[in-house]
């Protein structure tokens, strides 16, 4: 059997992720769609909207057949440690390739970017340096230099001012670098821009664009034409079950509380802390009733929104730097759900597979698995806190069953 | 001035406390009564039902001139370092008497009780020892080490069974071994036992059945009897501005998420988490729902519930053992309230403190006051969660004055 591989944070699920998958699926001739998708907290440093169980019930009703969890230490890093983390995972169990989504919709540009960047390494990275120098953000000096060199090669090459060009970039460098056998693709994105809001007129809306609506809305009806009914219906349980969805706002007591309990010299510990940025989170927390008041009192061109959510990821959850070194590779697959279809692909070729499958966690001494075990009962204390009912956690829970 | 001192904690102030204010003016012939209080979180490991201004107002409503604060690292102690601490604070500030409640009632035995454990205390502290190796809790062994020293002297000594013959005695303790020119006096306890619950037929409650019947009850009126007017009326007033009193359950999310936010190895760094608490801590936080539930799992005869009411205290505000190191002498008098008798006191006599005298905290690098504003923080996060009302802080806060 041929897998296809997809990373995905389904937050929620949608249609462009269906049509994703069907066409992931084709274009592979693949018979089994396995996706790599982040727990509780997401690469942008947010809490999922509904929790990892959900999201992958949402996945497996739309066509996915494995449902795999990216680690905490990849799901919550930047872009480089997220993009290694996924694509080693879907490797090791067997995919032949992996389809990202991709504003630039063909694959031989990633490649010829790939290409130019190789080739010119010291000049870019000396053009990057160049850049941070004269005080413009990190990502920022990368797409200077970037379109510096772009303009020296006579190849196609892709636009990295898109986001999803920007990771689908990170996947195609974390293939190559590690060598993996996994062969890419890219499917085009169809409408909806990243950021946008929901139309009306359409049924294809961005997660963000149907978050913003959620959270705006007071009903779901507004956002049921851009999901598979299966995924509305998901999310209209969580809502009667948890009384609302999850977002930073939700967690914000917690957070401040985490925040205030420190001296900064203690607040620095936690992972990402660093350059005095705790001076001024502690500052902020003291001052702000409401997530957002906090964030606009810290945000900045060196410490933008997705940083500054990144570190309070990692102060809410409580990880440390010492807690999360860097890994660079993954040591186990983490199933959380499964089709029959899924199901008959693990039995005959799990023997294969590069890592330990865990299908259910018992007692483990595996750092990675315990942060991912402790960003479930920090995320679950949030939601409990709001609705007073008790989450299931790793522990307890075995995987879905499609 | 002549100034009499008295230790408390008054939560909340009641009558027993008023009769015990009148009888120490009248028996030492002070112009001034001056209170150290404890701050936000109490000795016996318990938040204050209400915050440390209205306890500042309640007492200088009822005949208290001065009110100081006693540092987070003494008031969340055990009894040697509360005493220790108090006793320095009323030395400090000039009081040439001390005057606690008791059982026993007279000052004589509480001497004699001194002078007999000094003259044998090799023998006691063996005997101490003998019993603690059997298995008996630490008070417990005190306790039956003393009585069997006392059958050998023919002075009357006092029964250290009774929970404020044991602070006094503490008390008289710490004065003699520090030197101090204090002189001690003792007021007989009237009526009321200390955990006893409130009696309809007299107005003299403990605060102990005082904050049940206020838990128990849902008005006020119950409790009514056994409080000064001015004192009932700052309950009232809490009770409208900020919904309900303060105990543990208040306060239970925040110190669920405090404890399950670690790793048992993180936990063991708090203040007094030792011995391996911190895994049945982390055990037990994950299956309660309430305070109540949480403690019943985890109190032993090794572990009573005041012990761990101490230990999560720590967790809960964030002190670590690095920074709850043995202090032994307070570094400062926190001046939190006073009245015009008391401000003419303060006047006349501050020159001679033996400590600075702190009546509004600007910026400090002392560490012993930044966990007093730090236990603030925490006590106030608390209560603007079941509130959503911002409360005040060390830092915006003038003494009170009547």
């Amino acid at each position: 059997m041929k897998a296809v591989g997809v990373v995905v944070e389904y937050n929620p699920f949608h249609n462009g992720h269906f049509y994703h998958i069907s066409q992931s699926k084709s274009n592979s001739n693949a018979d089994v769609v396995i996706a790599v998708m982040s727990g509780h907290f997401l690469q942008r440093g947010e809490p999922a909207l509904l929790d990892k169980w959900h999201r992958t019930k949402m996945a497996l009703n739309n066509g996915v057949d494995i449902v795999i969890e990216l680690p905490y230490v990849f799901c919550t890093g930047y872009a480089t440690a997220f993009a290694e983390g996924a694509i080693q995972l879907l490797e090791a169990i067997g995919c032949t390739h992996f389809a990202f989504g991709s504003e630039e919709g063909s694959i031989q540009p990633f490649l010829n970017t790939f290409h130019i960047l190789k080739k010119h390494e010291e000049q870019y990275n000396a053009l990057i340096k160049h850049y941070v120098t004269t005080g413009i953000s990190y990502p920022q000096s990368l797409y200077k230099a970037y379109e510096e060199l772009r303009q020296m090669d006579v190849n196609s090459t892709i636009d990295l001012s898109q986001p999803n060009n920007i990771l689908g970039y990170h996947y195609i460098e974390a293939a190559k670098r590690l060598n993996l056998q996994i062969e890419p693709m890219t499917i085009p994105r169809i409408k909806a821009g990243f950021h946008d809001d929901i139309d009306n007129n359409s049924t294809i809306a961005s997660a963000t664009g149907i978050r913003k609506a959620i959270f705006e809305q007071q009903t779901l009806q507004e956002i049921k034409q851009f999901l598979p009914p299966a995924s509305f219906t998901l999310l209209k349980n969580w809502q009667s079950e948890y009384g609302s969805f999850i977002h930073w706002e939700t967690l914000w007591p917690y957070l401040r509380f985490a925040i205030l309990r420190n001296t900064p010299e203690q607040l620095s510990r936690f992972a990402d802390v660093s350059e005095g940025i705790e001076f001024a989170l502690i500052k902020a927390a003291k001052k702000s009733d409401s997530f957002n008041q906090f964030m606009n009192q810290i945000k900045s061109k060196r410490y933008t929104w997705t940083r500054l959510q990144r570190i309070v990821t990692h102060i809410y959850t409580g990880i440390t730097k010492d807690q999360l070194h860097e890994s660079t590779k993954p040591s186990y697959i983490r199933l959380l759900g499964m089709s029959q279809n899924g199901q008959a692909y693990l039995s005959k070729h799990k023997k294969q597979f590069q890592l330990p499958l865990i299908s259910r966690v018992a007692s483990t001494k595996d750092p990675m698995l315990l942060l991912d075990i402790r960003a479930t009962d920090m995320y679950a204390l949030g939601v409990e806190y709001s609705s007073g009912k008790q989450m299931a956690s790793d522990y307890q829970t075995p995987p879905i069953r499609l």
